[in-house]
């Protein structure tokens, strides 16, 4: 909390309302995890790790939210709302600079800084291709998984792997723990997709449906676009940039009663199941459970 | 030019078009002087430095151009009109990621990183306090010197001592670079904000009047709400958040009219006498000239 305090009355209550928004946190749960599993584990150097790793998330979340004109997030007003498009574009900047000043007080190596900067760069391409392909209908598996790479699964993977540098692992570790990573990620942001397509709004803390609003087209919708005897009338409605409520309404039930959710649950399946075979083989049984268990509830998870 | 290059191809587009667009270059070479004094100078060393620092620069204006709602900026249209706010957004992102990839990719000292994430941290601080004091006719001078410090100021300051830091200078030397970059960026600065006010639009690359415009009231128009016998009617514009054309000039003639331009003048020569007072006294002359010439050309400029 005190890493994005601020002696500025307005900065600093922009870093209470977003620390205090809650989200998942998986990111520095990862992160602390990993880096339990090595033989130089050391709290206090791990958490400002752990931390800058869910600003960073955080901040981008903010810029995101400007330009997606996003009204809910986690169940909060967004930045954008609550201060106008001006402060959350500056508070995003204000945060992800607090990240890199976390961890150039550590005397981490110097792989975390040239990761974390990497992975900032990845975070704002994959968000600048999602935005190239909006209102496309068409089928485009490899654009899909290459996107949700870049937006969650390097990052997953970054926390694993650099959680697992700092506790001193050796590399053969973090590699494992990467791909974990990496497969957890791929597996959350399906879930993530899936979810806002079947979940209730009021569940998710943000709209549902808000991806197909957007003209994001994700696994449901290819699914759905390759499959369902009303994929052309469905993708009408994904070109459509006036889509109205009722047409989202429609494009949902259009994808809600197609095979999609058992085909998407599948692949999310399909990526937990590598990522449990990706663990190091010789990590101690509690934490193993723990990296099993993020997976499951990423498996069944609701919101 | 590579540090921002991409394998999308719109990402490297707007990188060329970033660079390309010009602009003073004064962050870079700052740098790459003050690195010149030190007995370690290498070239290939402070290069990624002095690319980093003007890429940081031009990430802030991007960002500021999308918060500004700018349509010019050094006589090109801006990445937010071109490319749209969402995409203006994501790419000031990337390049801060990719200036903060240079520096880490480097060996340079931690303390380089540590202040360059707390530059970043600080303009960001500063446009959120411009921000919070627009269509404000208060005459609040400490306000106006605390934010173009946060705007400018630091950040020619950081130039300069890294600078500096990475030629091996002692630290009284690094110390007095960075009083002569802190004074030279103050002028810098209230430079900018007179030019403003009486240079054409065409010679600046932006509108003129911009400032005004868009209620942020400069030295200038201080210290004409100050003497100006029409003071009550250029407060009463600058507050009027509806502000037309003829406000505009109005206010113009109002500033052009009172001594603000010899005010002005006189503070920005006071900064560019301390910034040469408080150069290192053991420096070789061909550089002492060459800042000396920096801050000549500062006090002089029309662009």
């Amino acid at each position: 909390m005190s890493a994005i305090d601020s002696d500025i009355p307005l900065v600093a209550e922009i870093g209470r309302h977003l620390v205090n928004s809650g989200g998942k946190r998986i990111r520095p749960a990862l992160c602390l995890l990993a880096a339990h599993a090595g033989e130089k584990f050391d709290p206090d150097k791990s958490l400002p790790l752990a931390a800058a790793l869910e600003m960073i998330h955080t901040a981008s979340l903010v810029h995101d939210d400007v330009i997606d004109a996003a009204d809910t997030r986690r169940g909060h007003v967004t930045a954008n709302v609550k201060w106008g498009n001006q402060i959350a574009i500056l508070s995003g900047d204000y945060i992800f600079a607090r990240a890199f000043r976390l961890i150039a007080d550590e005397n981490y190596d110097r792989y975390v800084s040239k990761r974390l900067a990497e992975l900032v760069g990845n975070l704002s391409v994959g968000e600048i291709i999602q935005d190239q392909n909006l209102f496309d209908a068409g089928i485009d598996w490899d654009g899909y998984y290459d996107r949700i790479q870049k937006k969650t699964a390097d990052f997953l993977e970054i926390c694993c792997e650099l959680g697992g540098v700092i506790g001193g692992l050796p590399k053969t570790d973090t590699d494992s723990l990467a791909a974990y990573g990496h497969a957890v990620g791929m597996a959350f942001q399906i879930t993530d997709d899936l979810l806002d397509v079947w979940q209730t709004s009021a569940a998710l803390g943000k709209p549902a449906g808000n991806d197909l609003k957007q003209g994001i087209a994700t696994l449901p919708t290819l699914r759905a676009l390759e499959v369902s005897p009303r994929r052309d009338e469905l993708a009408a409605i994904i070109t459509d940039r006036q889509m109205t409520d009722e047409m989202l309404q429609t494009a949902l039930s259009i994808i809600r009663s197609s095979d999609a959710q058992e085909f998407t649950q599948a692949k999310a399946n399909d990526y937990l199941t590598k990522a449990k075979a990706s663990l190091p083989k010789n990590l101690p049984a509690d934490l193993r459970e723990s990296f099993v268990a993020v997976a499951d509830f990423i498996g069944c998870r609701r919101f």
